[in-house]
């Protein structure tokens, strides 16, 4: 059982409290029976019970408690003990992005963040080519050259993760970045890895998936974003969408086309997870939308 | 207060209950306590507040109790006074369908029908032409002509409403019905008539919305179906969608684009509503999507 | 080379030709100079040239022409030897429908043929399970059962031949049908099976894409409309579309949420077909959408 | 009659034609046969004919060609008097963005102006408050500040005015610009101003769009461009957009949410508009979508 006490989106003076456990008869009544008992509104509650996996996913808005420690006692002893609960109340999340050469999600999150509308801090980039070093400093933001070349994976990871272990980031944004990362490197960020995949998974795993689509002939093309798993493109999905192309579209045309949609369905994953509203159990998502 | 114990879709082995009320603390704990001490497991829950309004809404599926009044009587005891409680338990909504010449809308709903995937169960046609007689004959559904000509649309109503209250319609669905109804008419069924408005609402109230459509030179045209009140197409909207056109289609080629999205678009409201997913509270809904 | 004169949709006063060919310098001149010279006014006009195959398309609408030989020859005159002309008048479209068990694709079409709106006629239906026959019988279109239960694939199949020998059907439609084709039935019937796939090729290729699509907890699922060539699933695709689902659908909600884009996409396919907007060259299709 | 040689986007060895006028019989024949005799090969063409109009409408991409005035004079030989002809030949447009306080739309066209991937160049952004000077700043686009305050409307764009003709901008970019231009000040840019609108319109005319969708309880809101007239809100629609909303967002959840589906229909409409594929004829458009 995990308690975890984590931060929101500024200027909310809500609680977000999230609850994912084994389920059984009376959860929601013990839950909200705590939040009653310290006079607490709840004004938005979303509840969800997996019935092939007997598991119970729960999310609710109520106003502020002014102890959050006590509060998450009382929950803790009405809950299985399998249960994580997170408690978010107000600071906004912390993200080192890593890039590779492609600007657009970058951009759009270095501008969300700047403007602040991206519901988190971007504490620091982290690219394997020094082209999107000058976005950065214009933005003062901090950009880490970590240079793939003439280097073994291992090192070239070890190099991310000294500058990664330097940050207090709560999520690692994969904004297009274009190396695959080693299972060693995963592991070290459960679910706190999230990744932008240019197709509409599981159509087109792996490299050049604009390439395999314009030879496929499809009619649409797509992003993925999902959480970054041992397993190539095949972690759970947070968000994807779709976009209808034509035949007068080369390969490269595609690539151009999918940059909004890369942008659009990342940004969307960020604001679905920073705002609490994504479970992950084994690998899929329990996804709580607007 | 009123408690309303309706039916759902066939073959579900639960339970669907709607509360809507005045909001106060400990709602969700109350209702959620009288389940727990029935031993009724929450499998789906979703509560919104509308804080300007202090208004709750709830729907949560649980199993079937085999003591409907008595839980009814329990989930009246622990809320307000103003509370609507609606427990669903499994049979079929009944509804009248009224059309004039186009026969879209309809044909997808009497297949449905045909094939037991409505949600509900059509006992009726009403339509001021002959010309959709013939297709409703074909899968067995008695049509009844009432023609709006050489009457008073009073007389014209008066009609109708002798067949109306022939049958016992939960709801009766204006699939494409070309007359504007009295506010003496619609004063008789109230949340119960739901129109299709072949516009995204509030674009192009009234007639010909497609001319109007053609006229203003729009990139995409609409549908939006809304329960009817007594000011024309300003009724509560329960679902709407939008198709792109391009300056290639006519008048006329929208009118024919526009079928396959005021179908869609009237299904699923119809859907949503035999699925108990619809709350409408003063001119607007509360929905909760699948 | 080939010349085709086909049919078109109803109540047309226009002639809509069709020519594919190597391109080369001076084709638009040439053909319109043809037309000009026979005071046709072209109203309608794209060409598209796939510059990697050096291949030429294009499409037209003008008036009709009262000598559709005298024009298809002076057309050749002014063509590469290799150009396949095709030459539409206004007639409608012949087809043939394959089901198995699933209704709605096929009351799509049936529906659409009762009220003239198909661009096409349908002059029969086979089937190879007895269930969906009283539907055909309710709107007087024949059905044939041949089932595939105690035959070889080779007897089944060629039960369904000697049916479609019998038929002038331009185009057959695998309305869920669910046998795979032998190469050697497919080879008879080049360009002229559409079938629809229930996934968003190529994620989910062959049976049970809902299932998969559940497994893999994707947030969207969709349908593809393809010409069938011998490759299971790997023929030209014509159009697709996606719809978004969420955790809360099992893999049966799924394929009761994908009808609706199913029989969408292939209603957009058969449009797309009928009205002669769409070339196949390899195995890609230009498409010249409204 | 006028020719207007232009420019386009970087890196295209072609030519793009736009040629409007009276429509007649021969007019395809007659451009086509001009680009053969110069042994130009046409890539992509399309002709629309608004019949109703008797308007022709021309868009064709071929190999450039040395010599531009000379080619333009032989089109002009073979057209009506009152045809226009656009020929681009590569160079990219010169805009300026006119923003009041509303960031989203002004970064994405600096961030694509960065990148050079806006298919323009931004001259200069003039605002009426000071707060996106320093967006601009960070990336070196000289910004105006022309507050409105304690001025007439007529000096306020007088001083506007002073701006605009100190740049060479091929067209004003409206990127939320929040207050009423006047029809002199419109008249002097006809067919040169772009606005983004925050509705579907013609639903919600006028200020605040999102506060009238949320009062009428709509399912979706949207965002138009088009080009600006003398009358508020009704000039020729170039593209628009929706997006689903639900009971749960506020007025001001909706101007969040509508964001980037404004940000996302500016920047289609400029992309359209600076490939040289959209038509202005009285109050509409004709766009040769990609």
């Amino acid at each position: 059982m995990g308690i975890t006490v984590l931060s929101t989106i500024p200027g909310y003076s809500i609680m977000i409290i999230l609850i994912q456990c084994t389920d059984r008869i009376g959860l929601v009544a013990a839950i909200s029976g705590v939040l009653a008992h310290e006079r607490l509104n709840i004004t938005s509650l979303r509840e969800h019970v997996d019935q092939a996996e007997n598991r119970f996913f729960l999310r609710l808005e109520t106003a502020l408690h002014p102890d959050i420690p006590k509060l998450s006692a009382a929950l803790k002893d009405v809950l299985p003990t399998d249960a994580s609960i997170t408690i978010s109340t107000g600071s906004k999340r912390q993200i080192a992005v890593m890039v590779t050469k492609e600007y657009h999600c970058l951009a759009d999150i270095l501008i969300k963040n700047f403007f602040n509308t991206l519901d988190a801090s971007v504490l620091a980039v982290i690219g394997n080519h020094p082209n999107l070093e000058d976005v950065c400093r214009r933005f003062g933001i901090p950009f880490y050259l970590v240079s793939h070349e003439q280097k073994t994976k291992s090192e070239f990871e070890q190099q991310i993760i000294e500058v990664l272990d330097s940050l207090p980031a709560d999520y690692i944004i994969l904004a297009k970045f274009m190396r695959i990362l080693s299972p060693g490197f995963i592991a070290r960020f459960p679910k706190k890895i999230i990744n932008i995949h240019h197709s509409f998974l599981p159509a087109f795993v792996g490299a050049s998936p604009y390439r395999q689509a314009f030879e496929r002939g499809v009619k649409l093309i797509g992003a993925t974003a999902h959480f970054v798993t041992d397993d190539l493109d095949q972690g759970p999905i947070i968000t994807q969408a779709t976009i209808p192309v034509s035949h007068s579209l080369t390969a490269e045309d595609m690539i151009t086309a999918g940059k909004e949609i890369e942008t659009s369905v990342l940004g969307r994953a960020m604001s679905l997870v920073f705002n609490e509203r994504v479970f992950v159990h084994k690998n899929k998502t329990v996804v709580f939308d607007y």
